[in-house]
C-alpha cells in the first residue's frame, strides 16, 4: 500500500463523518515518526509558517517551492540552520508546485501563495495524497470552493484551512462558554477584519503596479483590491463564528446580502504618499472601503461581517460579538453580560470569564505559543494540523469550513453587484450538515 | 388673518427651503409671548414631555387629550400645580384629538400616542395650523410617511419629530467634528437601539394581552412586537447619522436590506416570568430578536442599524460609529482615531475631543438640561421645538427627517419578508435633496 492509498483508506469519507477518524496507526510515542512537510509559497506568510514549523522536533522539510528563487533560497537556509532537512527547491515557473506534490516522501504541504493559486495547488496536493494546510481564503470563486470540496471527498485526503483566529484565546474561551450554554440559545453574531493594510498593500514591489502577469508578494493582494468589490477576507471572523454556530454541523448559512461603501482609502493614500510616478497613481480601486455582509442561518441566527482594511485607523480586529437568549459577549467593549451571573443588568468585565473558561489547550501550550505569531494563535493552528497528520485523522477544521468562509468572497461580490440583493448560500455538505456533529473539539482532542 | 393663515404665510414652502425661514414677527423679547401648547397623549412619554414643558416660563397648556381619563386628569393637575394654565380635557374616544387641534388658541401640539395614531393626529394638527412635535417613529407605513410629507408641504405647517438623540452631547460634538472635516470624507456609519424592553413591554396592562381593540400604554408596543418582523425603532440612531451624512440635504438613502434573527426573547421571558395564565403565554412573537438593516446612500456611504430590545442584556445604546477617509469614532469602545492627531496609529480617548468640540448649545443649557430626561437630551429637543414655534421658523429637524427614519420600519419589514432583498428608499424630497442645505445648525441657531 503506497502513501496515497494508505491515506485514502484511513481518511476516506472522513469529511462526512461525525467525529474525527481515528487512524489505524496512532504512533505509541509522538516522536516515533517525523512528519515530512513541503512548503509551497515562502513569502511573508509562508516564511512565518516555516519558522514556526522549524521550532518543532517532529518535522522535516524535504521540499520547498517558490517562484521567487530568493524566497526559496532563504527558506532553504532556514531549514538547514534548524537541522530539519536539506530541502530540494522548486522554483521553475508556475507549475513547479506540481513536481513538489508528486514527491513520495511528503506527508503534507503548507500552501501560502497568492489567493488565486490556492485551489489548483490544493487540488493537486490532495490528488497526490498530501494533507493540505491552506492559507485563507481557501478559494476566491464558488467553483473553486466546490473544487476543494469535491477533491477532498473524492480522494479522502484532508484539507485544513489555516484559520488561526479559531485558536485566539478569548475566542476559544467563548466557544467553551457557548458549548456550556452560558449564552443560552444563540441568536446573533458579529465579526470583522478591521485593520489598516496600507503597509501590506503598498510595500516594496507594489511598485510593479496593476499590470497583469507575475504577481509578487504584496502586489497580488493590491490587485484584488483594484479589481474586486467584495468582502475579500472573511475567514478572520467566520472561523470562530462558524464554530459557535455549528455551521456545517447542525446548522448552515442560508443567505448572504452585502453592501460596499465608496472606495476612497487606497487612492487617497497613493495620492498622499505615493509621489508623482506611483504605479497606482491613476488606479480606480473597485473594492469599497467598508464592505459588510449579513448572513442568515438555518437555525435562525443572523451574522454580520465587516471588512475594513483601506482607511486610516487604529487596528481593531476585535469586532467579535456573540449573543444568545441568555446574554452576550462583546469583545469590542471588552465586556459580557450573562443573565443570572451579571448583577443588576450590568456589564461584567470579561477577564474572570476568560480565566474560568480558558481552553485547556492554551494552558498546556502557553509557553510553546509565545512569539509564535499573531499572538500565539499560529502555534495552535499549525500544531492542530501536524497532530492530525501524525494521527492520520481529519483535522478539526476541514474543507467545509474552508469552503463556507471562502464562498463569502464571491457571494458578497455577487450581492454587491446586484445592489445588495440576497444570494443563496451553497450547501457544500450536500445536506450532511443536518446530521454532521462538531469536529472542532480542542478540549477533547488536546489540540 | 387667522392663526392658520398666518402660519401658512410665514412657513409656506419652508419645507423645501435651504435655510430656516425667518418669520416676519420675531418677538423682540422671547417672553413677550407665551407659546400655547396642547398635549395629545399623556401616558409615560407624554407625561415626561409635559413635565419638561412645565419647567418653562414661556408656555401655557390650554388643552390635553388622552383616551385614558386618569392620564388626562393627572396631566391637568400637573399643569395647575405649575401655574401654566387650566387645561380643558379631551378624553371622549379615539376622535377626541380632532376637537383639540381645532381650538384656535393653540400654537402647537405634542403628540406622544401609540405609533399607529401618529399620522392621522399629525395630519389633523397640521391642517388645523398647529406646529407638531411628534414622537418617533413618526409613521409605521410608507403611506403614512408620505401623508406627513404631503400634508406638511400642502399646509406649510412644520412637523418636528422628537429625535432626542440628535441632541446627545457626544453626538453633537461629533457633528461638529464631522462638519469641521476631522473624519475627512465620510464613508460609513453605524447605530443601534440596544436596550432591553421587558420592563416596558410587559408592565402593568400588558395583562390585556394580544387582543384587538383599545391599546393601552404598554400593550400597544407589545402588539407591534407580536405582529411585525421589522426594525421597529430606527430613529434612535438614524437621527444623528442623518445629520452626519446630510441625508435629504445633499445626500439620500438609496437602498435598504434587512435581516431578522429568530424570535426567542419575549416568549422566553413570558415562560420564565409570566406564570401559567399570562395573556402572552402562547403568543407567537413575529419580531426577530436582532433585526439589522444595511443602507446605502447617494454619496456612497454605508450605514448599519441594529435593533436589539428583546434579549436579556445590559443596556448599551452606544452603537454609534462614524468613519471617514481620515479616521473614525467608535462610541462602543469609547475611542477615536484621527489621522494626523492620533499618535502612532493608536486609539485616542474621546473625552479631549468631547471637550474641544462640545456644542455651544449644550454648554449654554447645561443647567437647564439637568434631570430633563434621557440624560438631558429631552430638554434640547423640546427647546428647539418651542424656539421654532416662537420664531415661526422651520424646526431644525423636519418632516423629511421624520419620514426617512420612519420609513425604515416598513422597508425593513418588506426586505425581511422578501428574504433580505434590497428595497429602494423613497425620495421624500422629490429630488430636492440634491440642492437642499443642512438645517440642523445648533451652533448657529443657538438651539
Amino acid at each position: 500500500m503506497n502513501r496515497k492509498d494508505f491515506l485514502k483508506t484511513t481518511s476516506a469519507s472522513a469529511a462526512g463523518l461525525a467525529f474525527p477518524l481515528k487512524s489505524f496507526h496512532v504512533p505509541t510515542k509522538k516522536d516515533d515518526r517525523l512528519v515530512k512537510v513541503g512548503f509551497i509559497g515562502t513569502g511573508s506568510r509562508g516564511t512565518g509558517h516555516l519558522r514556526g514549523i522549524l521550532n518543532r522536533n517532529d518535522i522535516e522539510v524535504p521540499a520547498i517551492c517558490d517562484l521567487d528563487s530568493e524566497n526559496a533560497a532563504r527558506a532553504k537556509q532556514m531549514v538547514l540552520d534548524a537541522g530539519r532537512g536539506n530541502p530540494e527547491l522548486y522554483t521553475d515557473g508556475p507549475d513547479a508546485y506540481k513536481k513538489l506534490v508528486e514527491r513520495d516522501d511528503l506527508d503534507a504541504v503548507f500552501i501560502s501563495t497568492p489567493w488565486e493559486y490556492h485551489v489548483e495547488q490544493s487540488v493537486a496536493a490532495m490528488r497526490a495524497g498530501k494533507y493540505v494546510a491552506l492559507e485563507i481564503p481557501a478559494a476566491i470563486s464558488i467553483e473553486g470552493c466546490w473544487d476543494l470540496v469535491n477533491t477532498c471527498e473524492e480522494t479522502g485526503v484532508p484539507l485544513m484551512p489555516l484559520k488561526n483566529t479559531c485558536y485566539q484565546r478569548d475566542v476559544m474561551a467563548v466557544l467553551n462558554m457557548v458549548r456550556e450554554g452560558l449564552f443560552g440559545e444563540l441568536v446573533h453574531a458579529q465579526c470583522g477584519y478591521q485593520h489598516n493594510l496600507y503597509g501590506v498593500l503598498f510595500r516594496d514591489d507594489a511598485q510593479f503596479g496593476p499590470h497583469e502577469g507575475r504577481a509578487r508578494a504584496s502586489n497580488w493582494r493590491t490587485i484584488h483590491n483594484l479589481k474586486r468589490n467584495a468582502l475579500l477576507y472573511p475567514d478572520h471572523g467566520t472561523g470562530a463564528v462558524g464554530h459557535w454556530l455549528d455551521i456545517h454541523r447542525g446548522n448552515q448559512y442560508l443567505t448572504l446580502s452585502a453592501a460596499a461603501s465608496k472606495a476612497k482609502g487606497l487612492s487617497n493614500y497613493v495620492k498622499k504618499h505615493g509621489g508623482e510616478n506611483h504605479p497606482y497613481r491613476d488606479a480606480d480601486f473597485k473594492k469599497g472601503d467598508i464592505v459588510t455582509a449579513t448572513l442568515t442561518t438555518a437555525n435562525g441566527e443572523t451574522v454580520i461581517i465587516i471588512h475594513d482594511t483601506t482607511l486610516p485607523r487604529a487596528d481593531n480586529n476585535k469586532a467579535f460579538r456573540v449573543q444568545g437568549t441568555n446574554g452576550l459577549w462583546q469583545l469590542e467593549a471588552d465586556r459580557i453580560y450573562i443573565e443570572g451571573r451579571s448583577r443588576d443588568h450590568r456589564w461584567d468585565e470579561f477577564q474572570p470569564y476568560q480565566d474560568e473558561f480558558d481552553s485547556s489547550v492554551w494552558k498546556k501550550h502557553e509557553e510553546d505559543a509565545r512569539g509564535a505569531g499573531h499572538g500565539g494563535k499560529d502555534f495552535f493552528i499549525r500544531n492542530a494540523f501536524i497532530e492530525s497528520v501524525k494521527q492520520k485523522t481529519t483535522p478539526p477544521i476541514d474543507v467545509y469550513d474552508a469552503a463556507s468562509s471562502a464562498a463569502i468572497v464571491a457571494l458578497s461580490e455577487q450581492s454587491i453587484a446586484n445592489g445588495g440583493s440576497a444570494v443563496s448560500f451553497p450547501d457544500f455538505t450536500r445536506g450532511k450538515w443536518v446530521t454532521n456533529k462538531p469536529i472542532f473539539l480542542p478540549e477533547e482532542l488536546g489540540y
